[in-house]
């Protein structure tokens, strides 16, 4: 008779294991699927990105996303319905890398997936990420790993964030200290002093990242665009400093010490539209209300470090991911103001793009191996714990 | 390095584990935990119970369940607050099996939990059920299985009825066909004829169970008495035959042919409400009613029967089990009408009480063990799957 172990003894005595992350981001974008090859676990862990594919939410996925969200549209009836669904596409997404990669979904050894996140609040340590595991093994025929944030919360954590320990994981060195910032929807940071150990790192959010510097090229050019590719609106505007002086005044978030975490709920849709008004009432172009928001977000960045990072913490390196890494205006303006160098993911051999898949994917092989993937110093939780659920396609 | 395999080789290499199992029925009268010895899995399990206990759900919980099982009163937020809140109460009521039991948590090998059900609709394959898992693995430091019904709809069956499996397990016999009708809100029955192989197994509900008695009794007692103990009215009262012809004939569930499945939407508070009014106004006394209505469940069960399960089956066993085990007038109704031999679960080592809560204990132990632990043949799924998500405590 074949046991569980069996099954599972196959995969975990593997060196080097095929997997696939799926990340469902807040954004509301749709289904990122990384194809990645990991060697070993633990601080031995390497990651290859073979292969990576988006499928992306269309208008009507998202807003029936939006609407189970939200206390005054939300019912039980179509959460587990959206639960259901969502597993149907992230299977889809796993599906479309393994068919872009031309291999053969048997080879894959395990699906590790995010979900996605229809609630979460600290608070109650309650959280929900949906996608239903049992159809996303089912559908491909592969072990899934998925269901992290509540295993953290159980213990008195946040649930969040996560993807500091992969950080640990991938980026801790003997000699050099590294800032690893991810623009976003919003900004933040691990920072992982030379040398450390897991429990010494420290991870926070910043303030704004591309959120509102995207709404605001939607509002401005009507949704023709919905972000500023390259940084090419705001590269040829002017950066109104005053008015960035007020803008920065205002946010209480950017000078509160850390461990602190913000959200969609600070950074949001209105705020954008009352800081675009604002713009044109001070008689500023399109392209000037622009640069300036974009200048919001590095500034807010550099502050922390000139603040709080290169006072309390030794960084020599800063490696920049997200999608803030493909503003030039941005990473012009990061290079410029921080005194350490600065280099893009995409240079360590991991797509800005791909990163938060393939972060899940080392989760999940972290839980496979038994080994604790949370950071207690980084979501608050009293102690390590496996997190994840298990779920099988046979 | 101590790997998952490790961790859960120690649970599935032993010959005889301990485990508890926690049932949640939609009744909502709260969580049972059965503490119980499972002996080797398959068809070679056997399993004894050790200790029982009820945590009872008190009357804000229950309205605060109900609240997050209805679209009109559902949101998001409720339902994350409250999968947490039970998660905390299914961990408390299996500590209190455990102390009940005076052992050690450490000595329990793992938790197989039911969850409370909040949604469930076939039709959708969509489901829900809460108590999270990671709480209750955190809780207690016990490896948790559970979530069981979502992996058995996605490969296309109902989810339901997950109970026939078990009693495959438990009660194929070589030489003898045996019948297993558990009487809850709703009466059911597994059919396991001599030497059956599991596909052969076959599984359908029959009509009302406790549930009509009961809403009676608590009208007529002005919600005194909310279930009719011992059969205590019933057998005060007269069944009114005409009227129970009445009844029966306006039941259009009972002559439909299996598989078959009904609950509470059919027979509603509402129904007993006028099934109570219609007798009052055929001048039948309060203990008359509560006898026709007791007819009405001991009837349908019969007919199915006479109409069915003897013409299509070779039954020589009758093995009662549900609350209705302990209404003397529906087992004495039981007896006198069918022609097999009539026994109660109790007689068997199993606790008509406890016997869910078992149920899930043997499942999750399949689930541990890599077997299939779903019965296509009752749920219409595809084929067969190991039903269940795993959590872990460290």
């Amino acid at each position: 008779m074949v046991t569980l172990i069996d099954k599972l003894q196959k995969i975990i005595s593997k060196d080097k294991k095929i997997a696939i992350g799926l990340m469902s981001g807040t954004s509301l974008d749709g289904v990122d699927a990384a194809l990645v090859e990991i060697e070993k676990s633990s601080i031995e862990t390497k990651v290859k990105l073979l292969e990576f594919a988006t499928l992306n939410y269309n208008l009507e996925e998202r807003n029936k996303i939006l609407d189970i969200c939200a206390n005054e549209t939300s019912t039980v009836e179509d959460i587990c319905k959206m639960n259901v669904y969502l597993g149907e596409k992230m299977a889809e997404a796993a599906m479309k890398v393994i068919e872009k990669a031309k291999i053969d979904k048997t080879d894959v050894d395990f699906i590790s997936s995010h979900g996605q996140t229809i609630y979460h609040s600290p608070e109650y340590f309650a959280t929900l990420q949906i996608g239903e595991l049992a159809v996303i093994a089912n559908r491909t025929g592969v072990i899934t790993v998925g269901d992290f944030r509540p295993s953290d919360m159980a213990v008195g954590g946040q649930g969040a964030p996560l993807v500091p320990f992969v950080d640990y994981l991938l980026f801790n060195n003997k000699t050099k200290g590294r800032a690893l910032i991810n623009i976003g929807g919003i900004s933040n940071v691990s920072l992982i002093e030379a040398d450390a150990k897991p429990e010494e790192v420290v991870a926070f959010d910043m303030g704004p990242g591309n959120m509102l510097i995207d709404a605001v090229v939607s509002i401005g050019t009507n949704n023709k665009n919905t972000y500023d590719a390259n940084g090419h609106f705001s590269s040829k505007g002017e950066v109104c400093n005053n008015w960035l002086d007020v803008i920065i005044n205002k946010d209480s978030f950017l000078t509160k010490l850390p461990p602190k975490s913000t959200g969609r709920e600070q950074y949001t849709f209105e705020l954008a539209q009352n800081l675009y008004d604002e713009g044109i009432s001070r008689n500023l172009g399109f392209e000037d209300i622009v640069a300036t928001i974009t200048a919001y977000t590095i500034r807010s960045i550099i502050m922390h470090f000139n603040n709080y990072i290169d006072v309390h913490h030794n960084i020599d390196e800063v490696i920049v991911s997200g999608g803030g890494v493909y503003n030039n205006t941005i990473m012009k303006g990061l290079k410029d103001g921080l005194k350490q160098e600065v280099s893009i993911m995409d240079q360590w051999g991991y797509s800005s793009d791909a990163k938060e898949a393939i972060e899940f994917a080392v989760l999940g092989n972290e839980f496979l191996q038994g080994n604790n993937n949370n950071l207690p110093s980084a979501t608050g939780a009293n102690r390590g714990i496996s997190m994840g659920k298990l779920a099988l396609p046979y």
